[in-house]
Order: structure tokens, then C-alpha cells, then sequence
């Protein structure tokens, strides 16, 4: 099995039931996530040797956390645990109609946050990986853990081993200055490269022009143009980006393209009733991994890559609950959701 | 703050989870509402100093409804109590799909129903108030409740105090003769009417031309016509519509329109998934309502009800859980229900 | 009141709340049905004397199955029980956008699939009976249900009692060659067939041409062809089939021709946002089947039973909770689903 | 199988959950319930031919009502059904330690009490029937429903029919004066009295001396006292008492006395963690019908009625769900509750 | 109406469901709790004028905590609100028989603990209020926590408002000698000390002999000379202190003991068997408040406080959801939780 | 760490909610467990390296069954997959008071009864083992699984590896008889048994004198003498018992006896309120087997297998959610359960 490492910071995640909003809740769903947990997760799905490094509490909570990746697979045997720090926590308002999903981010000075460049024994960790992924999540928490991205990113590097980033810019937690200014940094140690227009925007100042997502025109031409900036101004091998369109907070459009440094290859676009749309990046991020892992042809890898995360949609949680063989039949199929019996 | 007082009866609702049938119904949600304290509660969600004026048991009924007007900050000091009368109930079961939603009343003899004149001090109630707020429903619950409506409004009116009136015909509680022999009586007293085209036709027999809602079928032009034609006949000074296309008990559309006794003004429509429509016609009382204090210009008036109303449709429960913010959010956006991280 | 009588097995239905996946799942609502009990409580809820012909165990399992179909009015006399059998037990889960239904089968060994003839004496059970519904699931799950299912439909067909059968082609159960071998010799004996496009090309091997139900392309003059076929080849006096389209797990359209011998009759299609499309042919089944016994028109055949099916998609759970009032006033009115207070 | 006919009132039975109190509850569990329709259930599930005789709305909660009927195998072949009336309704919250439960009736009105002579056929109902059970419970809901049970126990005593009444006396429906004058003149046509001493007082005027069952102190011999001052005054045949000793609203302590109009037999004192105590009574006198129809010794009696009311207080609901099987195993055990396996 | 003062840290409390343990817990029970906030409830249950003081964050959570005060009659005017803070959580497991309630805190860096003394006007806080209470907890938060703690006694000691404090110490956030530093300053400002045998050692160094609240042995008259050593030491006017024995984290004995600054007055002791333990200590403070504002009698403050707390035993949540007239009608009863019909 | 491996079944466990039976349940909370996996799971959550071995479906549920384990830390590697097996069921209906509870076995045709014994390869399995534990379930699931135990026990004895076998007699699955000859072919390859006074007289005919566990009388001095003559006949090196005295289903007392072959060595007698008593045996074998492991004293090992055991009781599930940390504590406390704070 393909060992796959992500490193980033796991939350619990408190949602209220149903399309409840925060004031009318009596109880919240506790479940776990975080961007790169979700790939982490959504890996072992996948059937691969998915190790997630982390840093988590030493409490009942911490320990449910790690619990949430070892029942699906992950190898948790690199996640340090703190003794004191709490754990981060995300609230989450699920959205419908017009009415948008609200994120209320309760993370500072988790134990993550908190992590020291001690924590993680890199030699150890990389070894035998092919891929370290990591998003642009982790270095927005605090100088430490932007020091340690960077510094996994180019161990990695060193050792040949593939390195994939998703940009993920976090509005609430660091200005696009800062973002700029580490994503420079980071980017030579950078061979994948997964982001959407917005991002590309904010983090590297590149407009993908003639696109309004939110009034849903989308242009493909001008993905492909941002696409091609990307590749000739950092020099990231390969990029893939996805597309959203959203009628509502209940209905949305989603397809992606990926760039193999030559050709660009564009996946079908699927109409979407929306379960969910949280972790929906993440999915694509994992899709894409797993495809290039396994050696998809272009066109095969951003299917696959739309198919999984397509599905993410219908599926409550942040964690992608899909098998690749699952990916492969909606890949192949018209995705209409006929029953087998 | 703006006082704005509002008069009505407020009901246990009961309703089963999901899209449950009552006969499937092991459990009930038990949530409050009704028409006026729908509004009065997205009064004060909106910042307004609300003040709802009803008669309640005096057991823990009676108590729990009181608490889910206070927890929203509703000012609840002119409630009476009753220490025999029981709750209003209305049973609902949410529709879907070609399945309309169903609505059974067990209101009879409420506390509410059973109010005396002597129950409420208008003197008292009306100092300072700016607005009052009542609905087509009160007087069909009892002559009391008619008399009591109509002295409130017009001591009201005597007073400069604007007062609005929704329509809202209910033919499970009076027939339409009374309606319109009461509505003829109230009139006077009004100076701000809302309503659809459905209850114009019923209480005020003025039809609205080339429109079938239950087709989709609707013609602005004529809408017009008909607000037209309630302002010469009764001198309503400032009218609303609502406009409902419903393609399904799952998706609808809707918008208003608003005519300040000079122009007309036409909101957005909005395509709604729907989770619930109990209230959404409250909400847009309530967002005209904060609008016309607020001295909203006319198609900002407008895009604030419907605004307000799209809302409404994305939540659960009677009550209209959103904010004067939101509301403004969303009637300067797309409405693509993104989220903000 | 007509007496209808239906056999087949009663399951125990395990599904995870709302869209939760089965490794998600920490609880089942637990349920009962199948494709003839749903046929049986549908025609006890629109007012049939519905007789209901199967195999419990005689545990609380059994027991809590047998009580659902009393409590909708089913007679439930003649269900034989065993001392020792297991419950059928079928698990589902529930799809949403481009992610499927699925559904797990632990029926082996079952009370029903262990049924002997002489657990049933056919001669007391088809006394006064106007009808004999059976499917053909029944026969795929043993050779005594294969063998009790011809002998109860010669009988009926003996004494002039309307036979019916729905195909429902189970490939998780019995291979395309052995459901034909035996519906070859059921055939003589069934008087109305309801099916679809792909159990008459699985079961018959009749295509009907130009559909392809994944990709949305139906044609009506194709299926009229399938059904004339039928109607030539096994002397079928009556045939209906249903019209799927899958937009996707959450979004279909539905629609029914009926033959009846003579001419063919076209429902309405309906866009369904769907709650649930478990049953809805059984729905469909009950409709035609109250239709027919009430000497209903060829279109208000198709109507009514299209219109039950509709209704269908809109209840969580295998049974039909409507009332045949409730089925015609959607076949009479636009499907919009408003509310009437 | 014997039939017992039961006659009386049966309500919606809402209850928040665990034990929330009212003011804090944002649901209801909703059940049926009523003193009389818990003996016909009892009896249903001790595999009596159990004929239940009300009078139930014609909407779909009058529907759920009936449903929770037959589901257990009541028969309702003579339930009346009304076209305007309401449901009547009790809202329940469970005590626990040191507070009591709470029911707050809201049953004024009911389809139920407003029952006339006319819905009821009792040449038809009480045919072929062995017993006719009443409490004092629907004679205190309207003028008509004294009228109707006197009328029905008149005829039952006519025919042969053995008569049982529960004095179950509600000091929030009617006074001790007047259920002390209706009692004197349903006396004579009682044949089995089933009491505890608190309703002995208030309906009789009969002290039991030396018990204080707030403070636990319990005589059977003055219980016994009780019990011949009953039978020498109005002639009752039989006459069976229950004891209650409340150490706080989770624990109780609980036994019966039976009087066979000759000797005395006590069962064994159980003491009880409580799941729930409503009904409890109720499961006595059923458990106490059906051990008198099948003719158990006295021993027996008292001992099968006590222990189907102990049971009772296991079950969460109104309706007792045991079996007779269960009810002797039981009496016959040392009730430690062991599983088997 | 008396105004009583609150002032204290308001947390979201999440808790699974049952008994669950967090580790198989996956969702939480969401309210709101802390030691003062639970006694302003209690208050305003009992019909006082209750204020609560505090600081929340800006966002839903926030909202969410003042609304659950609202809702319950609590006056929220100076609630301070923080745009940036977040809201203290503590997560809470609930114990049963041989295992203990586990508590986690994670309140660092709340609004609350980030207060400054320019939050609170304690001018127009304290204009006619009649009392203060406060307890330990608050000055272990923060330095400016203590800091406001003693600013606002102080100037309630000076404006002759009376001022209890409950020592409440909790190892979790300080320690010994800085918990009885800041008690020693505090001392002089308090009238009323409310405390238990452990707080007594913990805080103020004085031994309660003979007593071993774990293996149950509990000398009421050595607590008296605890009390008497707290009046002499530190000039307290009036003391009262809680007996708990512990059978088991489901079985507890519970009771009272009131110092006036002459007599000792000894409450009931109550065996409780638990629904919650968590704000038992909080309700026993307000019945003491309760009843000295009101000038109770020296056994009958003792009786009031006592029976207000075992109530609380018997609710879920952190407020005590009971009104003055069930606590007194429990105080005047056995306590045997008869339901009254 | 010390490896540990434990061979057997693993089920879906179907659980009514609170105390719900289950003619009365709507669903099923769904957990997983089984006597050896109970063991298995119950020792990774002590820290031990835990290997259980077994054979789960390859279907949705076979895979929540794995998760379910790997969730606590239990090594899954040699669970064997079946493509076409079931996953065996067991229901459970929670007692209360004096009604017990209730389990319904479906395990039949599982895919573990199924096994075959090249499913496992033994020296990989128990390479580098410590510890083998089995129970008197698994041979009596099949000839296979009887076979299989035999071949586990007597490779691990050749090995050195110490064997426990827990004797869970099951009069569901197989004869006394049947069990008896099995045991006594398995008694030689047995270091260490666990067994209660039923199972030592179920299966080995030895009788435990003056006890009768339903009355609640028990002699510790005959639990001694039976332990004896089991060492004696048997040749067992360890003896471990465990006494349970039955007040009711909610209220028991739980202790152990443990004999080292020349000592016997009594724990504390604990009075539990119960949660739950299902895993309670498996708790006291997985403590006795840590202690054992750890080589505590023989009095500390029998107060950890009873402390752990004990806690269970409070626990909902199958498996036992404690550290060993938490199991030391109240080994060494009264176990009253004061909360920390």
C-alpha cells in the first residue's frame, strides 16, 4: 500500500441537528475534521496506508479525536499529545436556500496550534512515503506551525517524495499578505497544486477573469489561463482546481480540471442536491492524490477526483465516507442514484 | 429602540420529526408560533423593542410559550394569564414533494380565545408605541377577540400610532362573509395592509387577473391592479403582496411587491429548497414593518421583506431566526449560500 | 369492502438516520416491509379489506412486524408463525445527489423463506377475496415460495379471483433464466401485469427501445410496444408499467401507462424532490389495484395509481401512509403542495 | 377467547423526554392512553378477545389514536368517531426523586366526552361478551358519559355479563360529593371493585386506619377493614385493593389485597425502581380480570395482578407490554431479573 | 420584586447523551451553566428580580447563553459583549453507580476571563438591588476577575447591600494559598458564606472532624464548629453548609445546616436517587437567598434552601427549573413524588 | 506491550432506546459486541496490545463491526473476510425492576460460525503472544469453531503462551452435555478459568452448596470448595469466579474470588444501580487477564478484575470504555462517585 503522510490540525466539530440554526439548538452533532484530516481519512478509504500527523489534547476529547481516525483506517502512531492544551473546535451552522453555512472557529491555542518543531520527527515519519500533503490551513494557526509546514514540505522534497498543497485560504485566521508571502516560500517545495479561483486570487493576486461564482457565470477558458499562470510563475508540476457553481446553499454545480504541466483535462459537472458541502475540497484533494498515486491517465484522474468529491456532497461530516471502487462506478456512470437489489 | 406592539394568539405547535406523517409520529417537536407572535419575534431578532400582547395559561404550558418569546427578547409584561384556559394547539406535518404540508387546529377555547376586554390595558400598552401590528386571524377566533382587535386599532390610530393588518383568511375558522364584514369594520383603522392575491379574492372578493398559483402562473401587471383597487376602495395607505409560485411542496418561488400609495416596488424572486414555509408571509410582515420604521427607501423596503421572507424558508420553527444584518446581506448579494471561513 | 389478499414477506428494515452511511451509523430506524405487505398496508389505508398471507417467528421481532400491519388495519389472521425461523432482515441506505441507495439482504433462512405448504390453507384464505397480489420476489426466495406461489395463483385463478403480479426482478436473488422459467408458468394464471422496462427485459427479455432510464431518454411509444408484446406473448389481459427518470438520487421523474387490453393510458409525469423512493412501486401496485377493484376509467386508473406512487416518494418508510381521498385529490388538482388553514 | 369489553376515554399522551420538565422540554414523546384503553391493551397482549368502546376525532391524531389500538390487537369495531370533536390530551412529566410527576389535563371537550347515548350500540357491543370493565373516571367527564356508563353497566349486569369498576378518583374533573352519588348508583350493578384506600375515602367516605402512604406507614389489616366495610355497604362481590408505598418518585414499594367475598389473599410487597408508574394501576385490574376469566385460585389472583402491575412500572408508556406467559414467570420467581441466554 | 445581584462566568456545557461516556458519545447536549448563572435562574424561577452580570462573546454561541437566561426571566441588561472572545465551555460526563461525573474544563481565555473593570458599571448595577452573591470561582479566572469580584462587594458592603459568597473551590483553576489569599480580602465584604466541609479545609484551613464524606460518616456537630470557627475567624454574620454522603455516583444523602449567628437550624435529609448532581450546590445557595430575602424563620430558611436543592437532584441541565411554591410544598411533604390527577 | 490475542464472534448488537421493549421500539441504537471481542476491546483501552481474531463479512456492516474495534486500539489484521456470509445479530430489550432483560439471538449461518480453520493461520497469530483467551461461546457456534478453539488453545499451550478460557455457558446454542464433553477435551490447554457458580455447574456438574443467586443468598466459603474441586479435577493452574446477587434488574451486588493455585483472595462487594449489566464478565476477565499480565498481587488482581467490572455495570454497550487508570482508582476509593473539579 501506498503510504500517503498529511499533516494538520483536527477539530472537533459541534453542528446542530438538521438545518437548525445555532440559537434553536438543544444539542449538537460531535463529530471530527479538518482539511487535511479529511483527506487523511478519506486516503484510508481509498484502501491506503494513510499516516496523519497531528498534535491532540491528552483528555477524553483529545482521545475521541484520534478514535475518529483509527476507526477508519488512519495510522494515528505519529499524533503527539499535549498534556494541557484543549482542543480546537469548529462550529458549524448548516446552510439551505438562500440562508448561507455559518463557521464559527473556536481554535486558538489548541494543542496544535501550540505544537513545537519537537513534536514531529520527520526522518521517521517520511519514511517510505510517497506523498506529503499538507493546505495552507496549517501555517495560518501560528509561527510555529507555519515553520514546521515548511519545514516537512522541503524534507519531503529532499527525499523525493511528492508534495501536494491545497491552498485553503482562511480569511479568519491570516491576511493575504501573510498568506502570499508564505505560499512564496513554500512553493519550490511544491509539486501539486489544488486551489479554485478565489484562492488563486487571494493568495497569489492571479484574477480568473469573465467568472462570477456567485452569479454563476463560470469560464472555463479563464480557469485554464489562471491554471497556466500558476504553472509558469511558481513552476508547480501539476494543478488542479475545481469549479463551483451555487444556485443556493441547497443546489450547486461542481466540476474540476487538472493541468499535467502539458495538457488540461476537464471532468463532467455534476448537479448537485446538497447533503453537505463541507469537506467537498478536501474529497477532490484526496481524489486527485489517490489517482496520481495509482498512475490514472489525465482524464481518468480529475473523474476520479470530480467523482469523489461529488459524492462528498451526499454525505454528512467532514470525513469523505467512500470507497474507491464507489468513486470508479459514479466515474463510470450517469450518477442518477438507481438502487441495485 | 422602535416599539412596536403586536396582538395575537400564540399556540403550541406540534409537529412531527422530519417529513413524518402523524399517523408514522412517534414524537412531536413542540415549538410556539403564531402569525403575530411570528412577527413579533422577528422583531426582536431584528433589534426592535417588541412588544406582544396575548393571553396564556396559567400552567407550564402556558410558561414554555412565555420563555420562547422572552428567550428572543420579546417583552412579554402585558401577557395576561389564565388560571382555567387551556393552550391553543395546532398540529403540523411538514409536506414535501407533491405531498402538501397539513395543518390541524385545536384552538377552541383557548386562553386566548376566551379574552375579555378587561385582559388588556391599551392605554398602558399603546404609550410610546410607534406601530401595532395585528392579523385577519384574531377576530375569527371570537367576538371578544374581533371587538378587542378592533379597539385596539383604532385607539391605535387615535393615538397617530401606524397600524398595519395582515389578512391572512384562515376558512377553518370563519366564512367569508364575516371576514369581510369585519375587515370592512377595521379598515379605517389600518394604514398599512399585506396580504396575497388569494386573500383579497376571499376576504375582499377583488380578483387578481391571469394568475394560478397553483399552476405558476403569475402576472405581475395584474397584482398591481388589485393593490390598486384595495387602495380606492378602502384607502389603505401603503400595501405589500407576497407572491408565491410553488412548484412543489419542495421548491417554490417568491417575491413582493410594495405600493407606497404612489409606486410600485418589485422584489427579486427567489427559487427556494424549501425546509419550511409556516411563517415565511409573518417574516415578510416583519421585515416590511422594520423597514417602513427604518424609513427604507421603496425598493429597499421591498428588498427587505422578501429578503427577510426568503429566509424564513431555510428554517425551521414559526419563528424567523435571523438578523437585520443577514437580511441585508442577503438582499445585497446573489444568495448562492456560500460560506465565509 | 373489497377483500384483497397478498403474500410475501414481511422484513425487518434497518435503516441510519437521515443520509447517514452505515459505517456512520451509531442507530437503525427500525421498520418493517416488503414489496407485499407495502402493497397490503397501502390498500388498508385507502379503506380495502386487506388480508396479508405470510410467515413470522414467533419472537418479539415477529411480533413487533406483525403489530405494524394491524396497526394500519391489515387482517392479519392467516399469518402462520414459527417457533425457531429467523426474521428477514433487510438493511438500507439511504442515497442523496449522485450517491445511490443501498440495500443489504439478510433474508436467508427466514420464517418466509421457510414456509411449507401447509402453512398455508388457500382454500379458508381465498374465501370472499376479489384479488391475489403477488410478486416476483416471493418465488426467488425458495422453492417452497416458488412452489406456494403457483399453487395460491391457480387456486385464485380456479375460483375467478383477479390475479396480479408485479415482476420486481431481484438479481441478489435468483439469476434472469429461473425468474423466467418461472414466470413462463405463473403466466396462465395473472390476469393484470405491472412492471418496468428493465424486469420485462430481464424476466421476458423484451428490450424497449430507444430508453436508456441512467441517462433520462424514456419514450412512451417504446414502452407501449414492450407492454403489446407482453399483452401477445403471455395473454396478459392488463399491463401497467411505471416511468423512472433519475435526475439523481434526490431529484426524479415519475410517470405510468396503463393497458387494458384495448387502449393505453398515460399519467401525468411528476418531478419529484424525493423524501424516499423505497415502495413507490409497490404504491403504484396498490393504486392500480384500488383503481381496478373500483371500476375506475383507464385514465383515472393510471391517474390514481401514478398519483399514489407520487405521493410515495414523499413518506420515510416501506408503507404508503395516504388515504385513497388524499391520492385523488393530487391526481385532480396541480401537485403544488399548498397548505390549506 | 374470552371477550372483556373496556369502555372510556382515550388521549394523546404528550411527555417530554427522560426527565425534562415541561419548561424545558423542546419535544413530546406521543402516546395514547386512558385508564380503561390501558386494560383493554393489558388484556389484548394477555390474549384476550379485548373490544374497546369510545369515541375518537376523525382527523389524523383521532387516527394515531385508534392505530396504537389495533396495533396491539385491541378490537375498535366500535369506535365511534367524530367529525368536529378534538382529542383529548394529558401532558405528563415524569417526577423523579423527590418531585412528583405532573399531569396537566387538557381534555375538555374531547371527542370522548362529548359523546352521546346514540354512539353506542350496547345490544350489539356486549354480545357474546364475558365482562364489562368501567372506571370512575368517564362519568366524571360529562353528564352524557355518566348517563352512557350507567346505561352500559346496567345492561352488561342484565345480561350476566360480570361487571368491574376502578374507582380511580380525579379531583381535578369532578367533586368527592359527586362521584360519591354517581358511585352509589353504579354500585348495584358492580360486580368486582378494584381501589386503593385513598379513593375508598374520597369516593366512599371510608378511612383506612393506621396508613399514612406519604409516610409509609401501611396496615393491611386495616386495608382488609376497608375492604369488608366495602363489601357489607354496597354488596360488591369481589373486591381487590393496591398498596403503595412511594419512598420517593424513583422508588416505590407496591403489593395488592384480593377479596373473594370470603377470604383475604395478599401478594408478595415488591420494591421497585421506577421506569415509569402511570398505568400501573391500570395493569392491575387487568391483570386481576384476567386471572378471575380464567378462574385462578385466590392465591393466584392477587399474585398475577401484582406482578403485571409490577412490570408495569419497568415500561415506559401507558400500555402494559406484557404477555401472560411473562406476568407468571414472574409471580414465580424471585424477580431478580437474570437474563437468559 | 427583591433585585438580586449575579456575578460570574455563564459556559456552554456540553454533555453526551445519557450515560454515555465522551468517548462514545456523538453528539452533546447543548445548554448553558456555572455556578452563578444558576443562581440567577433559580431566582428568577422563584419570582425574584434576578440580574445577571457577565461578559459573552459577539456571536451565535453568545447569544445562545444570554438567550437561555431570557428565557427564564434572568435581567441580561449588563451582560457585556466581546467582539473577538470566545465562549468557555466545559465539557461534562455524567457518572453513574461506581463511576464518578467527569469534568473538563475549557474556559481559558474566555469573554468572561478577559474582562476588564471597565466592563461594569457597578453604579447603576447595584441601584436598588438588596443583594450580591458571588462565589470562588470567578476570582480564580483571571486577575482582573478577582479584582472586579472585590470591587463590586466592596461597594455593595458600602451601599448596605447584603453579599453572600459560596466558596465553590476548584483545584482545576488555582491553588490553595491563592484561593485563601483573595478569601481573606474578600471576607470582610461578605455577610452570608455558603460552603461545605471540603471548601472549609480547602480554603480557610479548618478541619471538619469525625468526618469522612467518602466512606459516608458525616458528625453534624462537628460541622457546627466548623461553622462556629468560619464566624469567629472571619466575623461571617450568617453561615450555611451542604452534608453530602455518597453511596454511589446514583444514591446520595442530602441536607442542610443554617447558622444565624446564634442557632443552628438542621434541614431533612433527603436519599436521593440521582438525575444530576451538577448545580445542586447553586440551587441550595439560592433557596438560602430566597428565603433570607423573604425573613423566613431560621428552620424554615434551612428547609427552603435544602428542599430547593434536593429538586434540583431530580433535573437535568445547571438551573434549577423549579418555582418557590414546589419547593416549599416539598419542604412541607414527605417528599414521595405522589402524582396529583 | 504485551500482546494478547482473543478468538471469537463479534455481532451487531440491535438495542431499543432507554428502556423501550421492543414491540415498542421505532429503532435500534446499533453497537457491537460479543464476550471475546468485549475482552479484546476492554484490554486495548487498558494499553495492551490487543489482537482479536475473527471472521466479519465484507459488506457495510462486517465493516462497521471492524471499525468498531479499531476505533479502541484493537489490531484487526487477522480478521478473516467472508464476500457472502452474514453478520450475526443479537437484539437486546434493557431490563428494569423486576422484568429482566432479554436477548434474542440470530447468529446463526454467520460469517464466524462459518469459519473454516484455514481462515487462520495460528503461528502468524500467535507469533510473539503472550496471553490467549477464549470462551465456552465460540465452540459451540459449530463443529468449525469448536475445532478451531481446540487447535488455537493447543498451539498457544505448545508455545507457552498462557490460555484463559472464559466458560459463558449458553443453553441457546448447544447441551450441557454437549458443552461438557467439549470443556473437558479443552481443559488441559487451560491455564486460567473464569466461570460463575451456574456455568461450573452447567458445565462441569459441580455444585455450589447454600447459594441461590435469585434469592440473593451467597456463600463465599462454597465458592471457595467449587473452586477447589474445579482445580483439583481439572488440573486448572487459576481460578477466577465472579458473584452476582440480583435485588432486581435495576439494583445488584457484584464481587470476585480469584485462586492462585494455593490462595484465595476475596474483593470488595460493590451495590450497583445498573446502566447496563451485559459485558460485565467479560470486564472481570479482561481485568483479571491485565492483572495477571502486570503481575499484580493476588489480592490487587481480584480488585481489579472487580473494580473493572464494576464500572462496566455503569457503562451502555458491550464494551467496557475505562483505563486502567480509571479501573486503579476506584479500586483504591470508596467508590462513592464525587465529581473532580
Amino acid at each position: 500500500m501506498e503510504k500517503i503522510v498529511t499533516f494538520g490540525e483536527l477539530m472537533l466539530r459541534l453542528m446542530p441537528q438538521g438545518y437548525n440554526r445555532i440559537v434553536q439548538a438543544n444539542n449538537f452533532n460531535a463529530e471530527f475534521g479538518g482539511a487535511e484530516a479529511n483527506v487523511a481519512v478519506s486516503l484510508a478509504n481509498f484502501g491506503m496506508d494513510s499516516l496523519y500527523v497531528s498534535r491532540l489534547p491528552q483528555n477524553q476529547i483529545g482521545q475521541s479525536a484520534l478514535n475518529s481516525l483509527r476507526r477508519f483506517g488512519v495510522n494515528t502512531e505519529f499524533i503527539a499529545r499535549s498534556a494541557d492544551d484543549r482542543m480546537g473546535i469548529y462550529f458549524l451552522e448548516k446552510g439551505a436556500a438562500q440562508r448561507s453555512s455559518l463557521c464559527i472557529y473556536d481554535r486558538k491555542n489548541s494543542a496544535f496550534a501550540n505544537s513545537s518543531p519537537g513534536d514531529y520527527d520527520w526522518n521517521k515519519i517520511l519514511r517510505g512515503a510517497l506523498w506529503l500533503h499538507v493546505t495552507g490551513i496549517t501555517p495560518a494557526l501560528s509561527k510555529n506551525c507555519a515553520f514546521i509546514t515548511l519545514e516537512a514540505c522541503r524534507k519531503a522534497k529532499e527525499r523525493g517524495i511528492t508534495v501536494s498543497c491545497d491552498l485553503n485560504y482562511r480569511s479568519k485566521l491570516w491576511t493575504k499578505q501573510k498568506a502570499r508571502a508564505f505560499m512564496k516560500l513554500l512553493a519550490p517545495s511544491v509539486d501539486v497544486l489544488i486551489t479554485n479561483e478565489d484562492d488563486a486570487l487571494n493568495v497569489f493576486g492571479i484574477k480568473t477573469e469573465h467568472t462570477d461564482t456567485e452569479s454563476g457565470v463560470i469560464d472555463a477558458a479563464a480557469y485554464k489561463k489562471t491554471m497556466l499562470a500558476l504553472h509558469k510563475k511558481f513552476a508547480f508540476k501539476k494543478i488542479a482546481v475545481t469549479l463551483r457553481q451555487s444556485e443556493s446553499a441547497s443546489v450547486n454545480s461542481w466540476s474540476g480540471i487538472y493541468f499535467d504541466g502539458k495538457d488540461f483535462w476537464t471532468s463532467r459537472r455534476y448537479k448537485i442536491n446538497l447533503v453537505e458541502r463541507v469537506g467537498s475540497g478536501d474529497a477532490f484533494a484526496a481524489g486527485l492524490i489517490y489517482a496520481l498515486c495509482k498512475k490514472f491517465s489525465g482524464q481518468k484522474t480529475v473523474d476520479f477526483a470530480a467523482a469523489a468529491s461529488a459524492l462528498k456532497h451526499s454525505i454528512d461530516g467532514d470525513y469523505n465516507m467512500v470507497s474507491a471502487e464507489e468513486v470508479m462506478q459514479l466515474a463510470a456512470s450517469a450518477g442518477t442514484g438507481r438502487i441495485k437489489r
